[in-house]
């Protein structure tokens, strides 16, 4: 528990009504998409950034712990106050506050939905690309803690390629403001793209201003159904290699295609391995014949059957599968962890089999789906949190997924961040010496560890 | 001078005849593309990672400043070895080590000539755009040191954009590898790029694996003539908001026009303020469309004429204009300062008319081109340096420029560096706390202050 003084000087900078302290208040705060939790001591909501500012410089005099938090949807833990502390929640900072239309760019507060800042620039006509598949719910800020991805990012990239400045606050209260409106700037080191992806450890993101882009006049859709997995992960690398210039290549494997029909029955075949969800986006002439090229493509490597949608209903009755699987997978078992394993794109088909391979050696169901074009899966493993046994082996099979990853030239995570949950193994992934060189930052930056501490390293 | 005994030990790790301490030599590793020059003690040619590792041990050991050098084509006195000690030059480092269709990236090490590593790549049916000025002659390690644009940029990115992995090494002299062919990759903080664009002061890079894209089936090319730089401006903003996707955008001024005309006799008209050199790529469809897209824009914006290149050869002898400017620009004066300042792309005719008030200011010439698209001017400043009061003024509107650009929320450097050069104006850019920032990530990561000891920041 907090000394009260410091409560009542944190009350008297942000009022008191926004320090909140009831256990119910505790508990509403301490967990995220996982299954982690842990109370902090309060959590403070500030309305502005020198509100911010001032919180911080408490909690750097004091050293008290710091968790910033958006809507809480991460799937790392990396805004789970283990250490208690602060959680210092954004989500009253949510004004959209500028959007250029001359430099195509928008500048929001961090607390804002990061579907309503695509919304907002979307009404303008034009396209903010970043399409994490939590944005009705996630904050800009949270993305740009995690850089998050999204199926879209195949084609525009992820959330940082879209970062064009940041106000954020450091651990001792001061206010920097990094990058600008010009599009090229290489003046200095690029602290704006340190601090993105750094999940709340370097500084607090306040404020941060996006670019957009001119909004593609129409999008295409086609599915196809493989018989053999290795042949859908051929036929990616084919599409990739075209000039199909897909704007997303998703798959489901059959686990997930039997998972869905279970669930919906949409008539999707049971006798297949894959199914390969490609759209095409531009202008009409462009989007069908990228469309058309990429149908061609799995037809020639193995797929038996490709629909290319005529509608934009049909386009949205396809995404309805890739989009109902993780609801559709709790009707196998009871819970699912997600995770965000990243390889080459041309180890793909590889990585699948490893992935069939772990989830027999553990006994454990796992659905394989993803964004598979740019090499990011989410292989779910389903159990049961209640067997603790079963727990345990979730636990290892997770390891053997890190392991096989990092061992074909892949990585920890494509977009949900290290958090917590994959700290153990960091080591693994990125050797000895850059995790030394990522402490010395924090260290140099953050002496007191009071921003997010014991997150991404100890 | 160095003790003959260090001397000796780098001569037992690269072999006697890859340090050279001629009087010759060190004057030929003395300087850049700027005018500024300074002799080191020694220049080391290693032959791989290894040695570059040994080199920096024994620099480290006894806090030797080691200034890391590829081709010297830098613009702000970056590679210049002003405190004296090691030249590090990686010009025998000049392998391409794969090319990974599959994956569509390439590896090579860092001094390869970064045009060499394109034009492999385009012999495999591909692109690496960037496409700094310099790459005939720059190395990659350069560009990367730089983070270098190019006129390209305005549609794909600068070199940053498509560095996928590094191996560097540490000031202490372990080698570190970072990144890897995973697309997406959010494992810890992003030391990528930190490194890019730091210019040899965090670490040596001596690897990258960089992307490449699908190439362009073909490319379109119109120019359009001005009366009015304003209407050029306007013009600008809106082809960027159109559906053209432009490839690049490029302006010339007057002055610009006029020394061209007078050099080459091209028949350029002289009653004109501006030309805009636009270019679109894709499929026929598309790059055809687009430019027709460009060029309507620009009549309804004020060209009085916009001829769109029917043939290869039109496009050539378009560009030809532009490639020609820096050239002519001696029959003017006998020297030319350029400058690199990048203002929001809205900015642009506001940026322009202060430059003319500079150039009215200090009664100097000042030619404007450059890739306007981005907002990325080179303005160049045309005096005698043998005249000591000219070179003067040649200072202080250098300056000017520098407050014009922050003024307008732009920057000092959109793809040369800060180097030495810039450095006094580094604060006025960044503002005192992300230098203080920046220089505590120097000091964690590089104690003895050895690597490029004095650019950027003091």
């Amino acid at each position: 528990m907090l000394d009260p003084k410091i409560v009542a000087e944190l009350e008297s900078v942000v009022g008191e009504q926004f320090v909140l302290t009831t256990p119910e208040d505790l508990i509403a705060y301490s967990y995220d998409a996982t299954f982690t939790s842990a109370k902090p001591d309060l959590i403070v909501l500030p309305a502005n950034t020198q509100q911010v500012s001032e919180v911080l410089k408490v909690a750097n005099r004091e050293i008290i712990p710091v968790v910033t938090r958006g809507m809480g949807s991460g799937l790392a833990a990396g805004s789970i106050p283990f250490g208690g502390g602060i959680v210092l929640a954004l989500t009253r900072m949510d004004r959209l506050l500028e959007i250029d239309r001359d430099n195509m760019m928008a500048t929001a507060e961090a607390g804002i939905i990061a579907s309503e800042l695509a919304d907002a620039v979307a009404r303008e006509g034009y396209l903010y690309p970043p399409d994490p598949t939590s944005d009705s719910y996630s904050t800009l800020g949270g993305n740009i803690a995690c850089n998050a991805g999204g199926a879209r990012c195949l084609k525009y990239g992820i959330t940082g390629h879209y970062v064009m400045a940041l106000e954020v606050v450091l651990a001792d209260g001061r206010i920097m403001r990094l990058g600008g409106k010009a599009t090229k700037n290489v003046t200095g080191y690029d602290l704006v793209h340190l601090i993105v992806g750094s999940e709340g450890t370097l500084a607090v993101v306040t404020e941060a201003t996006v670019r957009f882009i001119a909004a593609p006049e129409t999008e295409r859709m086609a599915q196809a159904f493989f018989p053999k997995l290795v042949d859908a992960g051929r036929a990616i690398n084919a599409v990739l290699a075209s000039g199909a210039n897909p704007s997303m290549i998703e798959i489901m494997d059959e686990t997930a295609i039997r998972s869905v029909e279970e669930f919906l029955h949409m008539g999707l075949p049971l006798d297949i391995e894959a199914i390969l969800l490609i759209q095409t986006d531009g202008d009409e002439a462009d989007a069908t014949r990228g469309i058309e090229i990429a149908a061609e493509i799995c037809r020639q490597n193995g797929a038996t059957e490709v629909q290319v949608a005529a509608t934009p209903q049909e386009r949205k009755d396809m995404w309805l599968a890739r989009g109902s699987i993780s609801g559709s997978l709790g009707r196998i078992r009871p819970n699912k962890l997600g995770e965000d394993v990243t390889v080459p794109h041309s180890a793909i088909p590889e990585m699948i089999a490893r992935i069939k391979d772990i989830s027999a050696k553990h006994d454990l169901p796992i659905v394989i789906f993803g964004h598979a074009g740019d090499g990011n899966l989410h292989p779910n493993i389903l159990f049961d949190k209640r067997d603790p046994e079963e727990s345990h082996r979730v636990e290892a099979a997770v390891g053997d997924l890190f392991r096989a990853s990092v061992e074909m030239g892949g990585s920890l995570s494509g977009e949900h961040g290290v958090g917590v949950l994959k700290k153990p193994y960091l080591e693994l992934a990125l050797g000895p010496i850059a995790v030394e060189m990522q402490k010395r930052i924090k260290q140099a930056w953050d002496p007191n560890n009071i921003l997010n501490p014991g997150k991404i390293f100890d």
